[in-house]
């Protein structure tokens, strides 16, 4: 068995907030297998490297020797969103739900040992409640508390309305925590109050309450917004292998340090030694390109992770670009800035719609890959090799 | 069939609010038997004048043609106050309920045609809810609207706890109106929010809204606060003829009239001829004289009412009582003096605890009739004959 000291300094590792790290040092300390949850949407599973934050915490639980225990929210799933004025919650089918949960594990797969792993429905216990049972569970609440949080309170405050069936959702989600007598819950910093209704109600059911962790949203490529595929920002999982390891090779090298720390499984010490030896003199671009290798292979295996590095250092190490190509330098706001913007500040294209058009026709790359997204932003503080068709070429760094 | 003006102005009779007039107007037009909801807490009933207001207006309705339904509120009544700090609504078993709704009937029997009278459970729809159906329901209202009720409000403004699921439950009693397919609801005033609830629902659920009749609380006879038992101003239907006759014909002139409206099946027109007539220099203790009997023959049948109504006029109009007694005029507060209180101001009593020591031992009489109650109050601008004892005696006019 790991020892407690070491056991918290993994968990610990990237983590926003642990309530109460007293607690958890003691539940260690029984050397017993700790029931760890972590609550998900049962809408269709599409996970992108931000997702996968909290569940690469998962496994460092279930490597220390502990139950990962996934909780699908299908009681609330199948009843979407009751007002009918979520476009994006519709009702979703008992084999609906199945589909998605199962695609969930499977994904998940890549990154957790399956066998370890258990699934559960919240349906199980929240159909048994009843009506009764919800006006039980209701009076164990105050309002007040629930306007705590803070999308409540700031939507009662702009009186802007708050149907009756929000209030109880975190009930129902704190209840999982009860009927599951979970020990940790995790989830992203967004889930903070709803983690601690189960805390409370825990207490209220006379258990031990659940510590808290949660993990902080991982900002996109860009550096700056939190990943998200509206934002274009995001490393699908299920991309193809030369896509992810183009996009990562894309990011700010202080960008590569925050995902070597919440995305990479290489001890923090090493990543450490290798910060301090970039400090001293050495490139950067090697700890990417290890980075990339070691998300590659997590989610294609090893012989697609080498032949992506391969065919990344045949395009920009083995010369097929001409070395007199010209080198400019634009500023660029904090978010970076679109592939069209930039194309037209660079002289390769005569407006953002022209832009567009060739991006569109597939006649634009970027360090090689071809650009398939119109929305691809650029991040301040790195160079990147512009192609437009086969004779306009530039090296612009945006500064 | 009674013309809808005529209808109307039965129904109107003692009122507080009708919304919507207009609707019930035209629900009345339509000449079908409406249906007539009234809630019911599952409590033992031990009801007094005060609680027969609503019930006479049922009375009403039955007489006009139309359905009465009686909504006994068995669900929320077996789950009592689940949060436990509320020890006056203990939870309720089956047994408890089905026996409190025979006796509900079995008083209402004496105002009510008990064949044309419907007795109905909440929850035969509320526990077929489900969970699923409680977070539905929850997701028809807004916390906004809810908290528009004047005690939730309050509560909210001075952060005294609501706890959740009081904010349930007039979402309950809201769809028992849409499961009962309610035309009219009564109430009482303080019921006037959770009546509109009601009404909301089932336009919501695609039904026509309710109208919601509310009726004015019944103040006690003491003519100052509302009638209530712990109060001690009531006058319980199930007490002796000499009890209720007693209590009736201690009530002020002004405060008879009230009752005759809320209480008495005379007709508004043959009541107002005799406001008139007392307008005129008619003695009012006729018209209270009537209206005891009225009421006494209501719950204990027209020979007890002939017998209460003989008793009373033995005791005081055939001078069983000396001539000669001591005159005494004393000022009184709006409320009325306590009993004891005023023995010890009439000279009757050396001090409030010796006058309750006489009261305890049944030593004291007023109108000839043994107090029972130290709790007793006597109202402002009557006159009483005080007995204590076999030789104490005095008129005491409260002014």
């Amino acid at each position: 068995m790991v020892h407690v000291a070491e056991a918290m300094a993994i968990i610990k590792r990237g983590c926003e907030e642990l309530i109460v790290e007293e607690d958890l040092a003691r539940k260690l300390a029984t050397g017993r297998a700790l029931r760890i949850k972590l609550g998900l949407d049962p809408t269709a599973p599409d996970l992108h490297l931000g997702h996968t934050v909290v569940i690469n915490k998962l496994k460092h639980f279930q490597d220390l020797g502990h139950q990962v225990q996934f909780l699908i929210g299908d009681f609330t799933g199948m009843i979407g969103d009751p007002t009918g004025k979520n476009q994006t919650r519709p009702p979703l089918s008992r084999e609906q739900i199945v589909e998605n949960a199962r695609s969930y594990r499977a994904q998940m797969a890549k990154i957790l040992d399956p066998g370890k792993t258990q699934v559960m429905f919240n349906s199980e216990w929240s159909d048994k409640l009843g009506a009764e049972g919800m006006i039980r569970l209701s009076a164990r609440y105050t309002l007040a508390r629930l306007l705590e949080r803070d999308d409540f309170a700031r939507r009662f405050r702009s009186r802007q309305p708050i149907a009756m069936h929000e209030l109880l959702y975190p009930l129902m989600q704190g209840y999982d925590s009860v009927a599951m007598k979970a020990d940790v819950e995790l989830g992203g910093t967004d889930q903070k109050f709803n983690l601690l209704v189960g805390r409370e109600l825990q207490k209220d059911f006379g258990q031990e309450p659940q510590c808290v962790l949660t993990m902080p949203l991982l900002e996109g490529t860009d550096g700056v917004e939190k990943m998200s595929k509206s934002l274009g920002n995001y490393v699908g999982i299920a991309e193809p292998p030369r896509e992810i390891f183009g996009k990562l090779m894309r990011i700010s090298d202080e960008l590569m340090w925050r995902y070597l720390e919440l995305l990479s499984f290489q001890d923090m010490r090493a990543i450490q030694a290798k910060r301090r030896a970039v400090n001293e003199g050495a490139n950067p671009r090697d700890v990417k390109f290890d980075l990339a290798r070691e998300i590659v292979e997590r989610f294609h295996g090893p012989a697609a992770a080498r032949r992506a590095g391969e065919e990344f250092n045949a395009r920009f190490r083995e010369g097929v670009l001409p070395k007199d190509m010209p080198e400019l330098s634009l500023s660029a706001p904090e978010g970076g800035v679109a592939i069209a913007q930039l194309l037209k500040q660079a002289g390769l294209a005569p407006s953002s719609s022209e832009a567009n058009r060739v991006i569109e026709q597939g006649g634009v790359k970027v360090d090689g890959a071809k650009v398939s997204d119109r929305g691809m932003r650029l991040a301040r503080g790195r160079s990147f090799v512009i192609q437009v068709g086969k004779r306009k070429l530039a090296r612009v760094t945006l500064r």
